[in-house]
């Protein structure tokens, strides 16, 4: 089923909106090219509502927000809602500036995101902001752990019924769930964290792949978890004597490039809770 | 002839002003220096006539336009066209907005470039707005094949004769053309097209190219086209077991930096008509 | 020494706030990831304040500065500077256009960075700026060469004594000096010029290096010109047949991300003058 939804991908080739951060925005554009979308990148307010409106989805990423993006962000998240185009949320950086946290929550209340794609730190934060939780959470872990996996589950599926939206939190384990069904994933290597940017290329590959698989949003988010994570460690698994994390990121974007859906159904890793 | 325009490019070392889009820029600078060339950006209005003063041309791309940078786009046109700098257009996305489309027409009629780089619908918008097509021109087929050849070319040497510049069209075939000689270009793979930016990146080579050769400026820019679709022959037939699409990018740039005036007379591939 | 410098990095896992420019700005990313430390991009004024909070110190690179940027760099400075947090700057461009040299004499004068890093053109503007010369001056080589060395290191000590700063100088030979102790540092390649963001990669480095090593600002200063010219140097060994300067980039983040202490201290070329 995970292999379908990337068929489903490299058919259709979604096109897919991004108002995304300057860091990382050239790995976003050719991961979302490697995994068979296709992206625009725009985010002057003027501009969004014409680009959003020839796409098949939006991925807002608030990294490097300022006031004229974020004006982007909300005429271009409620354009695409109008046309009932998936919109999905990354809050880079939600808990670490005052700005960045509201304006993820100002996302989540006012757009209403398809889906809420973060770590588990962002979450807290617009869990706290949604009134999913009170401050810190007990019961949310700091790190998804073995340990502490059933209350990290048990936060997320509340999270994602709170806000109506399915959540992707990513880390050592990721979960992915609609509310109900919980997706476990194991895939990925630590070293992916010394890239800069995997969070917000599979940001990207996550909304073409929910913008090619309107029926099936839920394992479509999961797929693209996996995909994520499953080219990190290909990519790894190639990596020459001398390389670090430089060549890693493009060993990255090429397994994705070159991903089959036999290739995705064998190695991706995941339990559902 | 083109390899003459090449030695010229390392020769005298062209210094390049782009305003561009925040996507591919760092390819492009990348690009601009493997050809030979040396790239500077600014964009801010307050910022740009002193740059653009200092340099041998402007590269202005219209990809994530926004206010700002588009009044950045004509202060610096107007400073180099008082200079007597050339300046390319590379009207990113014409068509998929109004704003795009509107800012491009501006610049063609308000600047005048003195060459305009795009891919066939980009310039067909082009085209429309300054009345060389009506709507969607029936001469001008919405993509450069064997088959539509001989309309295509007579469609793009009416575009350059109307607004007297050089005009390259971009695709499975290139045209570049001054309105009287129109080089017809077979170089390149069609897997350039799964990598963000080898478009952008030509711009940037092609500028280069015309300040380096004033006086040959159609020939410069065809052999421009000719570096990039023969790099990205190069550039794919020395990827490795595993390589994709980011890999590609490099082995492309890779292969500019390297090229010779000999390896790009025996590789480019055109006719004249 | 140099080698404590490296290791203090990779313990410490420095938090940097990086407003830099969008030509570079993943390169430093992975840069400063790939040295060991960890990287915050923001540049909205109304961001500044709080990101450089939660950070150990702040880069602050002129490249592509637009009026939002600039008010967001005053606001950052003097946060980080009132939190006790070091500020470098890397005044790109200071000397090629009024906005820059202004804005870079600004910093200096109302921010007073711990360190500044530049190209010998780029301080000498600073220098002019802040009265250690008068216009050209007649001591102040326009490259660092041995012929000119003597001098240059006379005029890069006494900006540093007047700026009250570190002052690095990159170039041939680069020169990094509090005013009493000048590093003369020999490594590096001449083909990283043709490279877009070396220089600016340094700087993100150099700030990491900085925050990590407090009580040694001025070791740790010249460690990071010495890492990151000997990744040029490994690089450029490891480079095969057919590559160029893309790939270059990537094999000299690679091994930044590789350097050891060790291989830091021994192939370290530098003597103190």
């Amino acid at each position: 089923m995970l292999g379908k939804c990337l068929e489903n991908v490299r058919k259709s080739v979604p096109l897919v909106h991004n108002i995304t951060n300057y860091v990382t925005v050239n790995d976003v554009a050719n991961a979302i090219l490697a995994c068979g979308g296709s992206p625009i990148m725009s985010d002057e307010p003027e501009d969004v509502a014409d680009i959003t409106s020839i796409c098949g989805g939006l991925n807002i990423n608030i990294g490097t927000l300022n006031q004229r993006s974020i004006e982007g962000m909300f005429v271009a998240g409620k354009k695409a809602k109008e046309l009932g185009h998936p919109v999905l949320l990354d809050p880079v950086g939600a808990g670490a500036s005052v700005l960045r946290t509201n304006t993820a929550n100002r996302i989540v209340s006012e757009i209403g995101p398809s889906v809420i794609r973060g770590n588990i730190s962002e979450i807290k934060t617009l869990a706290a902001g949604t009134g999913t939780t009170k401050g810190v959470d007990a019961d949310a872990a700091d790190a998804v752990t073995e340990e502490t996996l059933d209350s990290a589950v048990d936060f997320v599926k509340r999270f994602a019924k709170d806000t109506k939206s399915i959540v992707a939190v990513t880390g050592a384990i990721d979960l992915v769930t609609d509310g109900e069904k919980c997706y476990v994933i194991r895939n990925g290597r630590p070293e992916m964290g010394k890239i800069t940017g995997t969070g917000c290329q599979l940001s990207g590959i996550m909304t073409a792949y929910i913008v090619a698989n309107p029926d099936n949003m839920l394992e479509a988010a999961a797929a693209a978890v996996c995909v994520m994570g499953l080219a990190g460690e290909i990519g790894y698994s190639r990596m020459q004597e001398g390389e670090g994390n430089s060549s890693y990121r493009n060993r990255i974007i090429d397994a994705v490039y070159n991903m089959t859906a036999k290739e995705l159904e064998e190695g991706a890793k995941y339990e559902i809770k």
